[in-house]
C-alpha cells in the first residue's frame, strides 16, 4: 500500500471509527450471535489476489459488528470499564505507523525514554511514592505484572517461596503461580467487607514461611480494599515481598479526595494499575512499578550476542526487554502521552468523578428500594446489588437485561449469593443510561407486571 | 474527544503517518541521540489542563522522531525485518477504535471467530499440517509462544522436565525456562551449518530423560535450520514434546518453492511464526499452533465466578484467555485480516520473493569480492558476511555504517568471529538500497582510501 493509498483508505478508516463512535449507543450491547455464526459469514480461504480496502470495511459492518459485544457502549456495565478514547486510539495509530521496536534503549531511544517519563508523570499525578520514579514499565496487563512481580520476588527470596493472597484476589495470581511453577497459593480469609484479614495472613505465614504477598486495592468481584499498611507490617515481620494489585482502582488516585486507594502503597515492593481500565487509554496499558529494580532485572535479564550494544554496556539506559516476559515491544507510551496531554490532569479527574457520582446515584436508588440490597461497600464506580428474592430472581434479571441488548451487566457471588455487578465508568455513560439500566433491572425483577417502557 | 474532534484529529494523524512513510528513507536510520536527550526535551509533569492535538504532532516531529531508530526505513537491515504495512496499520486503528476485549468468546464472539479463521487461513496459505486447524492463537511474540509451549509440555509430561535446544536457539528459550522455574536447559551442539545435531540430542536425552525440545527453523543468528524430522524421531524415542520456532522463517512458506522451511513440522506438538517479522503485519502478531489443545488448556485454564458464562460451559466455543499468559486481549485478528485481504496470497509471495532475491544478489557480490566472505548459508533474506581482515575491521565497518545514518545493520558471532548480519525484507527495500549498503560496507573496510560517494 503506497503512502497515497494509505491516505485514502486511512481517511475512510477514520470516518468508519468516528461513525462507530456515533452509532454504538444504539447497537445491542451483548452480541446476539450463535457460536460459528461469524465464521460462517466469511470465506474459508484468503483471496489469491488483493482486494480493495472498501471490501474490508463493508464486511466489518456486515459480519464483524453484529458479532461484537460493545465495550465502548455507554450501556456497557460489565466486568470493569475498558476505556478507549480518541487521543489514545490515535496514539495507537501513530505507534503502528512508526513501527519501531522498544526492546532495547538502542533500538529506539525515544520509545524507552518517553515510557519512563510517562510512568513518572503518573507517579506525580496519582501521588505514588517516590521510590517508583524511574522504576516503571508498561505491561500488557495486570496478569503479566503480577507474574513479573512474583518472578522478581522469587529471585530475591528463594526458589520455593509461598504465595499469599485473599480469597477475593484476581485469578491471575493463581495463574501466575502456576506459570512460575510455584506450589502453594494460600488463600487468606476476608472480613465482612471482603478485605483480607491481616491476622489471618500472619497466622498462615507463621505456618508456611516467607514469600510473596499479593494485596488487592479494589478487588474484581466487589472493589474490596485489602488493608495494605497492616499487611505490610506482616510482610516486614516475615521478610516477604508485597505486591499491590490496583488494576482497576489505581486510576482513582488522580482525584485527591479518592487517594484512600493508595493507602499503604509506599510500603509495597511492587505495584500496578491499568490505565486501560478507567483512565481513557485503550488496552493494552498496565503500569507496573518496582521499588528496587535489581530483583526484576535479575529474574528476567539475558543478553545474547546479537543484542549487545554500547548503550546497554554503559549502564546508563533502561532496556525494557529485561522488565517483561516477551522480548519485542510496541511503542505504547505514545497512547498514554496523547491521552494525558489531551485531557490534562483536570480532564482525567472529571472523568473519574463522573463515574463515582453515577455509582453513588445508583447505590442510592437501590437502597431506597425495599426489594433490593447493596451487597458490598460502594467505594468507586462499581455497585454490587441484588434482589432480595434469591438467586433465581437475580439470574432472571441478569439474563433479561443482557438478552434485551439495551444494557450489559455481569455477576459475581458474594456471601454465596448471586450478585449483580454494575460497573460504571465508560466516558460516554451519562445519568440517563444508568437510570435506564435501573428501570430495566426493576422491570426484569417483576416479569408478571412489567413496567411501562 | 467527541466523534467530530476525532474525525478532525484522526485525519491529521493519517496525514502525519503518510508523511512519515514518504520521508523515512531520508532520515538517519539509527537514532543519533545520547541517553537522556529525548526526556530532556519534554516537560517533567503532565499538563493541568488539556492541550490541542496539534501540539502532540508538533512534539512528535520535534522530539520523538529524532530519537527513533527507523525500523520501517528501506535502509534498515538490522535484527530481522519488523514489517508494517498500510492495511495492518489501519487494522490496528480499527481494533483500537472498536475497543473490545477478546478474552472469552462471549466477550466478543467475532474477535475469537475471526482469529481462529485467520489462523486457519494461514494453515492453508503456508501448507501447515492439518492438526493445526482450529488450534491456533495469536500471541504477542514468539517468546510468549515458547513459554506457553513449555507450560503445555510440563502439564502433559511432568513437573521437572528437561529442556533441550541448540546452542544457536533464541534467548527466549532460556528465558521461558527461567520464568517457568525449569532447571536444566541443555544446549545441544550444532554442525557446520549451525544446525542442531540430532545425534548429540539423542546422547543428551539418554542422560537426562524426556522433556521439551525446541527446534529452530531459521535461527536468529544466521537462519540455520535444525533438522526437524530427525529431531522428531529422537523426541518420539524419548516421549518428548517438540516445539518448532519458525519466528522469522515461517512466513517464507507462502512461496511453494520455499516450503523447505516446513520440513518436519507435521511431527511437531507446537509451532510458531511471526507475521510481524516478514509478513507485513505490524508488531505484535505471533501465530502459535498446537497439535492437541488439551495440554495447553490444562496448563493455563482457571475459571473464576465472574468469568463464567453459558457459552464457555457449553464447550462449543474457544476462550482464548486459556491459550495465553495474560487475561485481556486486543482484537489483533483484524490487522491480519486486513493484510491478507489487501495483498492476497500472490502479493505476499511477491514480497517474500523480493527479499530472497535481494539477499541472493548481495551474497553474490560478497562472494565475488576477495576481501569478504559469506559466514553462513544464505537460505532466505539474511546474509551473514565478514571482512577477512578480522574482528577489528568488522567492528569498524559496523560502527561506520551505523554511525553514517545511511543504513543500519547488526552483528553476531559465528565460529567465534564477529560477523555482520544484513537482514533484507522491508517492503520498501529495493536493489538500489542494497547496492548502497554494499558500497558503504566496502568503503568502511578501507578508511585510508574511501570510495568516492
Amino acid at each position: 500500500m503506497t503512502p497515497e493509498e494509505f491516505r485514502k483508505h486511512g481517511h475512510a478508516a477514520i470516518e468508519w471509527v468516528a461513525g462507530y463512535m456515533e452509532q454504538v449507543e444504539g447497537l445491542p450491547v451483548l452480541a446476539q450471535v450463535e457460536p460459528g455464526q461469524v465464521r460462517a459469514g466469511l470465506p474459508d480461504h484468503p483471496p489469491e489476489n488483493g482486494e480493495p480496502f472498501d471490501a474490508l470495511l463493508a464486511d466489518l459492518d456486515r459480519v464483524i459488528v453484529p458479532g461484537l459485544t460493545h465495550w465502548q457502549s455507554p450501556n456497557f456495565f460489565g466486568f470493569f470499564p475498558a476505556n478507549a478514547s480518541g487521543p489514545a486510539i490515535l496514539g495507537e495509530l501513530l505507534s503502528a505507523g512508526l513501527g519501531v521496536q522498544g526492546m532495547l534503549w538502542a533500538t529506539s531511544p525515544a520509545a524507552t525514554e518517553l515510557e519512563t517519563l510517562m510512568l513518572d508523570w503518573l507517579v506525580g499525578l496519582l501521588d505514588l511514592p517516590d521510590q517508583f520514579r524511574s522504576n516503571g514499565v508498561i505491561q500488557d496487563s495486570a496478569s503479566s505484572a503480577t507474574l513479573c512481580a512474583l518472578l522478581a520476588a522469587r529471585h530475591r527470596l528463594r526458589r520455593d517461596l509461598a504465595v499469599y493472597t485473599s480469597t477475593q484476589a484476581h485469578s491471575s495470581m493463581e495463574k501466575a503461580a502456576r506459570i512460575a511453577g510455584v506450589d502453594g497459593v494460600h488463600a487468606i480469609p476476608v472480613d465482612d467487607t471482603f478485605a483480607m484479614r491481616p491476622d489471618a495472613l500472619a497466622d498462615t505465614m507463621a505456618a508456611h514461611g516467607p514469600g510473596f504477598v499479593c494485596a488487592t486495592a479494589g478487588t474484581t468481584s466487589s472493589t474490596a480494599f485489602d488493608p495494605v499498611a497492616a499487611i505490610a507490617d506482616v510482610c516486614r515481620r516475615y521478610d516477604s515481598w508485597l505486591h499491590v494489585d490496583a488494576a482497576y482502582a489505581g486510576a482513582a488516585a488522580v482525584c485527591p479526595e479518592l487517594r484512600f486507594v493508595n493507602e499503604g502503597v509506599d510500603r509495597a515492593d511492587s505495584y500496578c494499575f491499568n490505565p486501560h481500565k478507567w483512565l481513557l487509554v485503550n488496552f493494552d496499558c498496565d503500569c507496573f512499578y518496582v521499588a528496587d529494580r535489581s530483583a526484576l532485572l535479575g529474574a528476567l535479564s539475558i543478553l545474547p550476542e546479537y543484542l549487545r550494544n554500547a548503550a546497554t554496556e554503559s549502564g546508563a539506559v533502561i532496556d525494557y526487554r529485561d522488565w517483561q516476559i516477551p522480548l519485542g515491544r510496541r511503542f505504547r507510551a505514545l497512547k498514554l502521552w496523547a491521552t494525558l496531554r489531551w485531557y490534562g490532569a483536570e480532564g482525567l479527574r472529571q472523568h473519574i468523578r463522573k463515574g463515582v457520582d453515577l455509582a453513588r446515584d445508583l447505590a442510592g436508588w437501590v437502597e431506597a428500594d425495599p426489594d433490593f440490597e447493596i451487597a458490598a461497600p460502594v467505594r468507586l464506580g462499581l455497585v454490587c446489588l441484588r434482589h432480595r428474592g434469591g438467586d433465581d430472581v437475580n439470574q432472571r434479571i441478569l439474563d433479561t437485561v443482557n438478552g434485551s441488548g439495551r444494557a450489559f451487566i455481569t455477576h459475581t457471588r458474594l456471601d454465596d449469593r448471586l450478585t449483580l455487578r454494575v460497573a460504571i465508568g465508560a466516558p460516554t455513560t451519562e445519568q440517563r443510561h444508568v437510570e435506564a439500566l435501573w428501570n430495566l433491572i426493576r422491570s426484569a425483577a417483576a416479569p408478571a407486571a412489567p413496567a411501562a417502557r
